[in-house]
Formats: structure tokens, sequence, C-alpha cells
């Protein structure tokens, strides 16, 4: 029997009427001759409502507490899919991550993977069960302490689940119709992409694309789990992430650009006169990374000779940006730089598309686009099927449309091109 | 290092301020020099609240995915408890039931204690930590499935952890100042009783106390665990529940009454013409009894020989009501009786003390009492210290006034006499 993994985010599950909404949808997968496994957040506003409890009461709660507290979300969504799933016939088992075997590291808040051993979800699919699984959390391996996933979990532990279980497909059910070139507030125009590949999603997720969490994507490519991206709101056909070819007969899709990402979420750090000797980047990051920071991009500036001293720039999280700061100011007088300096008024916008690599004119165009709207670049930063700018956080949306223009991503564009044969 | 394990109620923990309240009232018992560890119910009205968007998605949710959800709520308190308290300069640990090693049966909704293995609670304590336990849940033992204890099931949380760990006190906080000669509310005269038997104790609470749930005094008798009864609201000394003697010095209280107390919580169902054999009383209590249901008091009219048949009448929880008029229902022909007859109108009232075996006269008054008062009696049964009448419900309340006046339990009574030697 085939096995589909579902995943319903917290809009998807705002309320009691929701709820019903996607266990009738369940219920019609297994109807259709599947047996299904959900993933699910907690409801709605219950993970903001539980944050803010914690808030009220202590001013800095402990990570292992705050993971407790916020378990619990899931652990309420998934007991009321499951009585809705009930109700309409069906038999449904809910776990926690615990129970559901998603075995992690320690670190609260942001715990990774480490394993899945779901012993009582295949039980319980052999008993004819559907099985809803609390998404976002798990439980540590050594220390058998509760943990959280961080931003994005339950896309991580629906595709982890379809890995471990040998899922035909991870349903990824969301507020949007599936991936879009741009972000359809900021560029009306944008169009919906039907098939992207594991390369492309990659970089749209690591460049601020909010739909799917980059963590799920890494997984599902390192397992080849097909991600199909859709609205829980409609039965249309989302997005497909997936390496696989097209089904024969499909229109062969391949433009050169897959899509514009945006990211206001980082801030910017200048480590301003660092001496020009060797390690003593290293030093910096190191402490960086120490403090558990994950950084972007980072740019160095022509060593000025005479002086011997170098300024240093990178992006990270703003949410890090005092832990990174504090980390770095111990290390002042051991490393010997001069000042530090913080800038959280910026936006990163990043264009992506595996053509690209065989198209040497994309840099021009984008740089071009940029310019004519007078937007001005900070700093740089490219892979082999992207490019990243930094720029000020209030010329962000102009510039994502300039480019999403310029690249005839736009759908009432005539330059709407698609090209074959670009390698996808 | 003495132990003292204490339990807070839902209305002691309804917001923020009522955690860090009861966060600092830890916090002291810990500065006091004692282990500490502290079972907690859901805030306030969460259970309610969860409850509510259970009947909203369901009609008849499983009892499985029930206990699922309601458990979420001390998951919460638990973890915002621990919160406050690290708040304060102590370390705390919360644990979930299953964490605990609270095992219980399989039976979703009213889960018995079937062992306590409190490894990781000993562990954390040995790391000075304060330790926080959820109440009310715990994990059946061969299913590994998360169930909860039924109502008031925190208060046997509570005691039944004091006993697998040895604790020298057992702290009840509720939102009452202990236990009283009556309710408060209905007899305002009633006195905070400061120290009674466990039989006493069982007696009242299985009569309809609220103060302590049944099944955590006969945890406590049976591992000699004293409970210490009182306000979260004040410092004032409540009610010690113990069979140990007073100390050396302090008045020696021993009232040949200890309380009365009243249950507005069971109906009555009467089974008519039921044939006067050997063995049907015993089909009517099996029927009932696979149900799950537990009976209080049953009589059974004199047999009218010249019929062969006779009227069989018992009380029960009202919530059971509609199982039980099912069970029996379904036996009517191969038990043949006549009809069964439901009244949920009644009220019950009980008199409980063990100066009771001692002094032959407490049943005249108890009854005068209630003839005076013309309080008609549908029902009595009696134990070694307790006599328990059925009146309508609408008589209750002044019923259960005029005998504890007739006792002199009154507070501003004259009679409100402490006899010394009366076997306490």
């Amino acid at each position: 029997m085939p096995l589909v993994v579902q995943k319903y985010g917290g809009s998807s599950l705002a309320d009691a009427a929701s709820i019903k909404r996607v266990a009738r949808r369940i219920g019609e997968t297994k109807k259709a001759g599947n047996d299904v496994v959900v993933a699910v957040s907690a409801m709605g506003d219950t993970t903001d409502e539980l944050l803010d409890l914690a808030q009220d009461v202590s001013p800095l709660p402990p990570a292992r507490e705050l993971d407790m507290l916020m378990t619990a979300g899931e652990r309420i969504s998934m007991a009321l899919v499951a009585m809705a799933i009930s109700d309409l016939g069906f038999t449904a088992r809910s776990f926690t991550g615990s129970q559901a075997g998603v075995i992690t590291d320690a670190v609260h808040g942001k715990a990774k993977i480490i394993d899945v051993t779901p012993g009582r979800i295949t039980k319980a699919l052999g008993d004819n069960h559907i099985v809803i699984v609390a998404g976002f959390q798990g439980v540590s391996q050594d220390t058998k302490e509760i943990t959280t996933l961080g931003r994005g979990g339950t896309d991580t532990t629906a595709v982890a689940l379809a890995a471990a279980l040998g899922a035909d497909v991870c349903e990824i059910y969301t507020d949007v119709d599936g991936v879009f070139t741009a972000d359809p507030r900021i560029v009306p125009a944008a169009r919906k992409i039907s098939r992207i590949s594991n390369e492309e999603m990659l970089e749209l997720a690591a460049a601020g694309s909010k739909v799917l969490h980059l963590r799920s994507v890494e997984y599902a490519r390192r397992f080849d789990i097909p991600i199909h991206v859709r609205s829980s709101f409609s039965d249309k056909e989302g997005t497909i992430v997936t390496d696989k070819p097209a089904p024969e007969g499909a229109a062969v899709e391949a433009p050169i650009i897959a899509g514009v990402a945006h990211d206001r979420s980082e801030a910017k750090i200048t480590v301003v006169g660092v001496p020009d000797r060797t390690g003593k980047a290293a030093e910096l990051f190191e402490a960086v990374a120490a403090a558990q920071i994950n950084i972007d991009m980072i740019v160095q500036n022509v060593s000025a000779t005479e002086t011997g001293l170098t300024d240093i720039s990178f992006t990270l999280p703003r949410a890090d940006g005092v832990t990174a700061m504090q980390a770095l100011q111990r290390i002042q007088d051991s490393v010997g730089f001069a000042a530090l300096l913080y800038d959280d008024q910026i936006g990163k916008l990043s264009l992506v598309g595996a053509g690209m690599r065989s198209n040497p004119g994309v840099s021009a165009t984008f740089f071009k686009a940029l310019a004519d709207a007078g937007v001005n670049i900070e700093m740089i930063s490219t892979s082999e099927i992207r490019i990243s700018v930094v720029t000020r956080e209030e010329r962000l949306d102009e510039a994502v449309r300039a480019v999403h223009t310029a690249f005839g991503l736009d759908s009432d564009s005539p330059e709407a091109v698609v090209y074959a044969g670009t390698g996808r």
C-alpha cells in the first residue's frame, strides 16, 4: 500500500472547523488506498500564546523548560486531529515526538534529528490506523530530554518520518498554493513554480523563502523524498520538489531562473581594525560558532598594508545579534581589533536558478536591474546557482520587484520565457 | 535532608502572578533546608478549555486521545512553575508523569497507579534541583500509553510520589484553609479541623468532601504518609491527616464527630419487580460493574412473598447514569425485572466521626435533628464511623446545617465540646 506523509501547519489548524477540514482531507487520502502518517504543528496562535505565558512568568526561561512548554502545543493539536478523524469512522493514533521515535541531539530550542526509530508508527499502520505525530519535537538521545527542532521544525519532522518509513511522497500543506517565483505579497505578478529541483529549493529556502524550511529540503534531498508543497485550502496541485525527471508528456519547463528570494531577518556585524595576520579571522568566527550562531555572508576588505589592519563584515540572524556582539566583545583584547559595528537595517535579495551555470549573462542582467532601480549594493555572495546581495532594508521590496521583472518572471510579462534543455 | 512533597491545584496556578507566588513558596521550602518535589495540576481553567476544544471537534472523542489532550495542561503549568523557580535563583527540573515514573494500568480517563519508579526524580534531587512533576497523569505499564488518573488525580500523584520517595510530609495546597467540619459555603459556622485520622478523612472524602481526593487518602494511609492540607493563599497551619499521636503538649483534640459531608453528585436507580431469587441481584450489579461504574449505597426492600418480586435501589455517580441505565436495560429480559426508575434529584448527607463507635447516642441525635428539620430520609447506610442518608436534593443544605448544629460543631456553639480519650 502506498504511504503518504502529510504535514499541516498552524494556519491550517487554526480552530475546530479547520481541524475538521484537515481531518476530512486526511480521511480522503486514506480512503484513496494509502497508509497515512501526519505531522502537525501547534494550532494557530498557540505557540505565541505559550511564549507569552513564559515571558509573563520569566524574562529568561531555561531552554529545557521552554521546550517542555512549547511541546504542549503540538500535543493539543495532534490529539484534536486524531479525535476529528475518528469521528469520520477511521481510527487514529497520535504520538508525541518521543513516542514516534524522533531522536535528536540535546540542543534545546534547535535540536537536530539524529535518528528516527518509528516502531510504534509502523505497528499502528499495520493495525490500519491513521497515525498523527507531533511535529517540531523529539527526545534527546542520551539524556532523554524533550527537545524542539526550532523554526519550521514540523516540515523537518514530516520529511524525516517520510524518509524513515520509506514514504512515496511527503505532502507539505500550507496556506499558500506552492512555491512562487517571489513572495506574492511583494511581487503580485509572481508565478507558482510547478516543479523545482532540490538544489534550487535549498538555495531559495536558505535565501529566505519561508514556504519550506531549509533543513527539511536537505533531509528530503539526502533521502530522495519528493516533497509536494500545496495549500490545505484548495485541491490545486502545488509545487513538486524533486530531482526526478518530469513525467512523460509534461511540459519540460526549464527556466534559467527559478525565483527571487528575500530575507529581512539578518543583521550585519563589522569588526573594525582586525590585525591582518593569519588566524585572526579564525579566532573571530570560532567565538561566534562557539555561541551556536550560524553566520551567512562574509566580506573582508583589501588589507591596508601601511596599517596592517583590515575590516571584516558578516551577516547573521538578527535574533542572535546580541549574543554574537557579546561573544566578540569578550575576545576584543586577545584578538586586538578596534571596534564592533552592528547594523540591523539590512535586507538580502537572492536570485536562484540552475540555469545560471550555463548562462553567463545572468550577473550582468542582475546588477543592471539593481543599478537601474537605484539600489545600492553593500555585500555580494554567490554560489553556482545563486547570487545574493545585501541592500538597505527599506529598498529591499523595490529591488525584488526590479529583479523579478528583469528576468521575465512576471506572470504578465511577454518575456516569461521557458527555456528547454538547460540541465533540468 | 528532609524531603517535602507539595501539591498545587489549578486554583493556585490561575495566572502568571499566581505561578510566581507558588514559586516563592516552593523556594522558601527549599531554602529552609528541604528537598522539594512538587506535583502540579493544570492552570485554572485549562482543563475546561481543553475539554471544550475536544467537544468542538468531536462529540465522542476516543479516551486515548482525550488523555493525550488533557495531559497538555499539566505540561504547560509544570514548565511555567519551573521557569518561575529558576528566576528566583534555584534550579528546577520538570517531569511529565511518564518521565517521573508514574506507572498506571491502561484505563484511560481513570487509570490507577500501579507503581512509581522515580529514578529521574531521585537523580535530579541528588543534583540539588527542585523537581516539578505533572500531576494527574501517568503511563500505562504494558502499552506505554499516556493515561490520566481522573478527578483529583494530582492529589494522588503527590501522595504516590511522597510514598515512593519516602517523604516526610505531603503538603496539599488548595484554595481553602484546610478540612472543615462542613462545607463553609453551606455552614458558615463550620470550623477548621486541625488534626484528623486517616480513617475519618477517608470517610469524609468518600462522603463528598472535596478537599482531598479519596484515592490520595487511601494511598497515604497505606504508606503512612502524613498529609498537610493547607491554603496556598496564606501561611496558616491547615489540617494534618495522620494516625500518629499529636505532638507532646498539643491540645488532645478528640471530638466524637469529625464533620458533616454532603454530596450532590449522585443519582439513584431503582430496579422495580426483580424476581426474588438467589443470584438475581448479583446479575444486576455485575452488569453495572462490567460498565466500570462504582455504586455507592444499596437498598433492597422486604420481599413481598405473595408476588415473589422485590425492588432494589442503589446510588451511583450522576455522570455514569446513562451508561448504567443502558447496561441494565440490556439485561432486562434475561433478569426478568419490570422497570427501571432514574432519579437525579437526590442529595447525600454523611456524619463522620471515630467517636461514634463508643458513643451509642449518635444515631438518635442524628435522626432527631433531621426529623426536627422536617427532612425526609430515603436511604440509609452506615459504617463503623459514618452514617449516611439520602434526601431530596433541595433539602440537603438545610439538613447539613441542622446536623452540624445538633452535634455542637458550630464555631459559636457553647456545645462545641472537645472530648479527650475517645480513641484518637
